[in-house]
């Protein structure tokens, strides 16, 4: 019976022998002889004035390569392979080209172009013969995303770095330009050396987008030059806050891998944190209990009927964006409670004078914040709230996120409306954990189940939306509220899971031999993404057994 | 209202000030005055020939109290508590002493003495005047919890170490011997290092047994002399498996820090990593699809009805039991799937020849197995099937560990054996972490929902037992099986969830004031203990916001 187990393995390893790429390429082809890596190695920059963030990823490549000493995940772990690579041909090099007529800009001045004008195509060759290797591409951000490819198409055994699938032609590009992740900052902080790993493990996945959502009720870690109160009062500690040379740093460090910063200061709501610092712009500031106005503690919401408070907010996200280069900016704008308003003698009473609803003044803010951030060629983000159940008017190119349900994404389109996905059916990372509220001993996860990466890895981008409309998704991401989250779990609650949704966009709903994208297949290429964050120092979780790991099909339901 | 709010926390803060005491005492008094640590501080040993191991705990001690650097959990951190300590009077020394009469034997053997004759108890006393603070008590063993306990006294600001609740006066003792955790390191294997950090964090929440299941179908990393092939060949590589040496490191590092050692080796299901060295004893070994014979993949469980697999087994058992010193060792007996069998001709055709039924054969094997352990002097410990779902002659000594529910403990206290809870419904660590099988896309984990702290610090040992029955409840644990977790996530999973339990057990169902054991008062005292672990380099996770955590009462739900 050990004899048959053998041939079943060896059967099943053959069919998902695609490498160990994540996210998949849209179109790839192997074959299946043995190359190794030169000892003298080199990426050949074929560009007159090569940018310095690419040179420095094509040497950050060749040292994870050298470095992640990543073994097969087969029985035996590669030992088989010796025999074959002892007398393998070597990859002498890897050369990147840009097509002819192609600028020579930044990576990260092509990562922050505008949303749908990046270039992130490329092609990768590796020959079979000895011969170098090549990536073209009209962009240096699509050199970057084939660096990316390149890096994992590398196992270790015994000193050797090889392949045993040359030679490997690919032509790749995403389904989708926004593969997001988005990090609360605010609940918990996390320094920036937690926020650089997430960026680095995002950019092997190849994903365009940190949605950093910075500030909320619980603490406001950003430091904005002109507010500096709001985060030296607001913030945990001043060594819990984000200076702007911080700030810099994060965001200089994303654009390098590919990775556009949005930032987010969410408002009108979710602002009890600016209490400590302006207390006449907060409405129900604390109120305890604070079950009637707020969604969790602590209640606290910007006084948005107050031209003053309005004033401020246009003139304090209006300072963050300078800080961001860019082009999304987003407000916020979820779960605002009407009851912390009913309540406010301050509100009820402007709106007594004015003769405005409090709809008519949400509107009024936020067309004067967001006025304000398009003076400064930002483009707006919010949540679905502010679209689907205020009366708000906003602008045609406002992108909306979609967090209550998937189902709702499909309202978002019928207003003509940007979308990107990021339903907590689907994509919250921290579901599943238990209630973490403090006297509810019996109580669960509001969004129960935990989304496993499988979950996650079934949503399909373009459910109830028609065709006509399939230019308004821009993608989507997977993201992770902190009430239950620090810096202790930040990698084993966000990796690997947060790749599931980065294949989804990347790849889109098929493979490149035209089957659909399933977890079967995707399952053993998940495992070598995980190993090799493993190797990188990113504390992702096993997703099984290695027994399982190392036999892919042995461990399916059945 | 931002007034008022302050008011309501400082209210509660002064309510819930009992230091950050983890398990919290079974008697405590203490006062409002400061005290400071005397930047001399040490610890008299008062006992002629203390043991190494006293020493070395001693010594031990005087380094966390020095370098955990725990700021107070208050808004402010600690910084209004600086006059105060300013002008503190200084405690100079900790003097050990035993009582009259008791031996001085090390905390090692004192640990691993059988369960009920150990003695844990000690009395603590920190006057407020500057002179010595004490501990007393019958053993070392005692003396270690003493140890432990005043460990957690102390909080630090602007490098002064300092308590504002002298003088403190603390009796103590456990209300269950058995307070444990259980690891699997045979799905996912950990290294040496990660287990004494979780010993070490388990000593610092005075847990005394440490269930390391280390076998299982997946691997079978334990090296046992005389039989090193079945770790040579079954575990998952050289590197992941546990050398004599790795044992007795384990043992000793577990029996300095107050805790027994108990190994699993789980027989005769969850043993199809025997295959790989001696495929004649393990029947349905890798079947496939492995539903019909097996809980998970892979399939493979001992021949019990085999004379030869049953002497075989027998002497597997006690050559590892002579490596560890505990006087438990646990035998598993979980999930036999009698399918298996159905199928196996080897067993059929001993069946025949026997007349014996599956259940006598069972029988049988588990009297060979144990009986040559109970020559060793060892106590087995069974999962409870061997109790409650087969028909099995056990020694009426034999421990049962409850899991499959937390209802199924009264029916082996009516068999008279002996009980540890480690119920899933309420201990299971991994539970809620989503479908590990590879091809489920919308499954979720077997034993949803995730276990809270909370809801495990619910658990009542006693439910359904009745008081002529109490004395069977040795205690309990919560336990961590590793589909999984992996060193990426061991930390963040089982910290600090398990000291909930640790709790349960220790402290019983009342508190020193005589009120009920409560989740409410709990958390901030679990609070300050995540962060000493925090401060310990244990990755253990936040159990809510930091807002929430500097302002107890404040994120109760309402």
């Amino acid at each position: 019976m050990h004899t048959y187990l053998l041939g079943i393995v060896l059967t099943l390893s053959a069919l998902t022998a695609t490498n160990a790429l994540w996210p998949i390429p849209r179109s790839l082809e192997s074959g299946n002889t043995s190359l190794k890596l030169s000892s003298g190695f080199k990426i050949a920059i074929n560009i007159p004035r090569a940018p310095a963030d690419l040179s420095d990823a094509a040497a950050r490549t060749i040292n994870h390569i050298k470095t992640d000493n990543l073994e097969r995940l087969v029985v035996g772990r590669g030992a088989a392979d010796s025999a074959s690579i002892q007398h393998a041909k070597e990859l002498p090099s890897l050369t990147l080209t840009l097509t002819p007529g192609s600028s020579a800009r930044s990576i990260s001045d092509e990562a922050i172009k505008t949303i749908g004008t990046r270039s992130e195509e490329y092609v990768l060759h590796v020959p079979s013969d000895g011969s170098p290797a090549t990536i073209t591409a009209n962009s240096t951000l699509g050199l970057l995303r084939g660096l990316t490819t390149f890096e994992q198409l590398w196992y270790s055994s015994n000193n050797q770095i090889y392949t045993m699938e040359a030679p490997i032609s690919i032509t790749d590009a995403p389904a989708y330009p926004y593969r997001g992740l988005m990090l609360d900052t605010s609940r918990n902080f996390f320094a920036v050396s937690d926020i650089k790993r997430t960026l680095d493990a995002m950019s092997l996945a190849k994903m365009s987008q940190f949605h950093w959502h910075a500030t909320d009720s619980q603490s406001f870690p950003l430091v904005i030059p002109g507010f500096t109160e709001v985060a030296s009062k607001g913030a945990y500690s001043s060594s819990m806050s984000y200076s702007t040379k911080d700030i810099q740093d994060i965001v200089s460090y994303a654009g390098a891998r590919g990775i556009d910063v949005v930032v987010e200061i969410d408002t009108p709501g979710h602002t009890a944190a600016i209490t400590e610092s302006h207390p006449e712009h907060v409405a129900c500031s604390h109120v305890f209990p604070w079950s009637p106005v707020a969604g969790e503690p602590p209640a606290g919401q910007l006084r948005f009927a107050s031209p003053t408070t309005t004033n401020f907010t246009a003139e304090l996200l209006s300072a963050a964006a300078k800080l961001f280069p860019s082009k999304f900016f987003s407000t916020g704008g979820d779960e605002v409670n009407t009851n912390c308003y009913a309540g406010d003698a301050e509100t009820q009473s402007i709106l007594n004078s004015t003769g405005e609803t409090l709809e008519q003044a949400l509107s009024n803010f936020m067309q004067t914040t967001h006025g304000a951030l398009e003076k400064l060629g930002k483009t707006p983000v919010v949540w679905e709230e502010m679209v689907l159940e205020h009366n708000v008017t906003l602008s045609n190119e406002t992108v909306v996120m979609v967090w209550i349900s998937s189902e709702h994404a499909a309202a978002v389109a019928q207003k003509n409306l940007r979308i990107v996905h990021g339903p907590s059916d689907f994509f919250y990372l921290d579901c599943g954990a238990g209630e973490w509220l403090g006297d509810n001993p019996l109580g669960n996860s509001w969004c129960d189940p935990f989304k496993t990466w499988q979950k996650s890895y079934t949503f399909d981008p373009l459910a109830n939306i028609s065709q006509e409309q399939a230019h308004l998704v821009l993608g989507g991401q997977q993201l992770l509220w902190t009430e239950q989250s620090d810096p202790s779990n930040l990698d084993p609650i966000v990796w690997p899971r947060a790749a599931s949704s980065a294949e989804v966009f990347w790849t889109g709903s098929t493979l490149s031999d035209g089957s659909a994208r399933n977890v079967n297949e995707a399952l053993s290429r998940l495992h070598d993404f995980r190993f090799r964050l493993v190797q990188r120092g990113v504390r992702a979780i096993a997703l099984q057994p290695l027994w399982c790991a190392l036999r892919p099909g042995q461990c399916n339901g059945d």
